[in-house]
């Protein structure tokens, strides 16, 4: 088997459309944010990534069937210029050469569609929870940097973006295009989709286009609920036990 | 050294035959399963995998000899539709990359011998001790999930497979075949024949094949043991010492 | 992706240049000494190195734009024979296979372009701070370990010089070159200007090259007030607490 | 650079010389015996074997410079039938893969050479001391068995060995060669010259060939004394302090 085997369906061609990802990571985040395009939008299987560097297993679906780690490519055709595709995946690769060898995949098949712009939707792991999630930006280039803070992210200033969501616009960067990351605040402690709805509300302003997150919005509201037991399971155990510091710590569970 | 090495004694024409597949794991319950299969009935070993992602060391057998790890694929002739296919092996492969290449040679070789459909059996963990252990079950096609229910398996709904039981399943949707995992219920903590018997009585009925499990009786008698002393044992200690929980946990030993 | 990507930008011809390297690692000794080098000489990007096998991570620079890990190689131009090079990078390669590879590729290229000695700059980590750190030294000849000890290295007499630090001169011999490393005495807790200020200042001696290193000297100043604050607190907690040792061990921080 | 580099120096024809392999391990038993072996007899390097598999570093030498890790074959020229070559390294290799690439160049070289049985030195961890310790074997065939214990090894009945000691052996079978592992008790607490010792005398008995290893009584009789220190630092901690077991346990120092 070689490294990444890639299965594609269809080529669409769309000079200067955007290409999205989002990887199951930290809170979920940029996962959850890239399925709800996928399910929002009249979506396109276009390509699929198999690979001996996903994880060795395969996961029990809803309906009780398996199916191997796959990443998966979407085309969504929209008026001109309002064209994208998602990049999303079951699973990251589990050894750098795997991330390197499918971002390297992606970033090339994208290029050869005429994508120009590769946006990868992350979080930003603070160990606290906000009800107002910021939306943090680093990118490839200074318009782009621009672009995210004309739109209201906050400039990341030193740290690193780890896996994929960082090796995608590396390798964006290194082929010729521009790249920029989207990272959602979260706590890092429970799946959040509130901070995959601030992303994606940032992301359409940059993009310029409409996104309905209502439903990434009920269930931020599950995870709000989620987290106000946490709080409280915390409160009651800060009575009962001696303090010994002033921070509530839910477990980490994500 | 290439990555697997497939050296093919025979190639069994055979078209519609099962491949079963038990590999070392957890409580050893796929592994006895499939060799309790090879020694019942008249196999024949057809091919043998060799690979540098097995892991490095040998193995002393009973005569004092020894061998490097190895997979081994046996033929089992029947009549017409009840001939098939074991194939077990010393150990699993060291690295993703290696789960994912042994997996793909062998089925790659049960569909050019006519397989369509490929069984693993595996352990279903659960910490705790039973009696009559259940029989989990997951499979590639809502077919394969109505024929493991009507047989008495019942469904996983979430979670994953990991390692080759997991895999070799996912291959056989990737290349067109069908797949299901059998898991019995086990500790995790013993060797554990009684759910290798299980997992036998239900695929003895989900293949239409009857399959004699006295001497997985015999051993599984020996597995009960060994938990009633672990368990006499974890008695004692409660009573001798403070007691901090209600569970009694004998250390984990496989 | 080939294993070392090697994007050559020019081959200066430059018989008997020395080629200085200079990693992240303990202390950031060595790194923070190549950086000096590259910034204190009219030096010029000759050759840049990337693999799948660095960190898979990009790292957000003081602009707020992204690089994904990158091998540079400088070089300075000088008079006759006072040119050298200068070899750094972001990271160090994440598996065995990889520090091989690019240490490979590096001599591959020095030597093409004339180099006939290799140095390599690094940490020796003692656990304790010293206000006027040693600098050992090591060579593939004895010829190598005179000239280091007469302009006063501290000979290495056992252990061992893991990483690309090693593995550079390791290849330089195999290749018929000339290899030392020069490792800095540090405590391996702090970043460590005053570490790589005293191996430049042996290396400038065993090259007969002058190098400023008086911006060395001001980070120097402050690792030496971070030491000083670190020295303070344990000084308090050991007055506080109950002592347990006569050692005073700030907490390892690099 | 492919995954093993062996550079021939010579190929001598040998017909039935033996093969005998020591690598570094446990009690460095094996290293001992077979550094003993090049050094007591005129051996000649004929092949050496680097890797990017192996680990990367470099080891300073008592003359203060520096190498690679390699591997190195020796050949020693005897009378008729009294022919052998010697298989050392500095390191065994860092991943499964590394061990079987190894392995199979080892043993692919020792049978163009003619060699028709290996003999791999190791040593067997049993936790406490011994003045006299076992050579315990095991061996690719029953008449490999036989001539083991007719010699007085003690033969293992089940169990692993585990890296290129078993490899070799394992190797030596898959092209039709014999293979042997002799193993000498030892503690895994010290580098262990003793069991070095008495692997080689039975080696000596089982291929005919005499060999002096007085110098390896000397370095034993040093362990002796190192252990003798252990026995009593353990002996006064357990005067001064509770009792918590019965036995002695010194520092696991290698």
């Amino acid at each position: 088997m070689p490294v990444i085997s890639e299965k594609v369906m269809e080529v669409p061609e769309s000079e200067g459309a955007v290409l999205v990802c989002g990887l199951p990571g930290s809170g979920y985040v940029g996962k959850l944010a890239a399925d709800h395009l996928v399910s929002s939008f009249r979506s396109k299987r276009v390509a699929e990534y198999s690979s001996p560097l996903f994880p060795p297993q395969v996961s029990v679906k809803e309906d009780g069937t398996v199916d191997p780690p796959r990443g998966d490519l979407y085309f969504v055709a929209g008026k001109k210029g309002k064209s994208f595709f998602v990049f999303t995946a079951d699973a990251q690769p589990t050894t750098p050469e795997g991330e390197y060898e499918l971002s390297d995949a992606v970033v090339r098949f994208a290029k050869k569609c005429g994508v120009k712009r590769i946006y990868t939707l992350a979080a930003y792991i603070t160990g606290s929870f906000s009800n107002s999630p910021k939306v943090y930006g680093s990118g490839t280039s200074q318009a782009m940097l621009d672009l995210l803070t004309e739109n209201g992210a906050t400039l990341m200033k030193d740290g690193g973006i780890s896996g994929m969501n960082g090796l995608l616009i590396g390798m964006a960067a290194l082929k010729g295009l521009e790249g920029a990351c989207l990272l959602g605040e979260t706590s890092g402690y429970v799946v959040d989709a509130g901070a995959s709805k601030a992303v994606l509300e940032l992301l359409s302003k940059v993009i310029g286009l409409p996104i309905d997150t209502s439903k990434l919005k009920e269930k931020a509201e599950e995870t709000q609920k989620v987290i106000s037991q946490l709080q409280a399971m915390a409160e009651q155990s800060r009575e009962a036990a001696p303090q010994t510091g002033r921070e509530q710590r839910p477990g980490y569970i994500g």
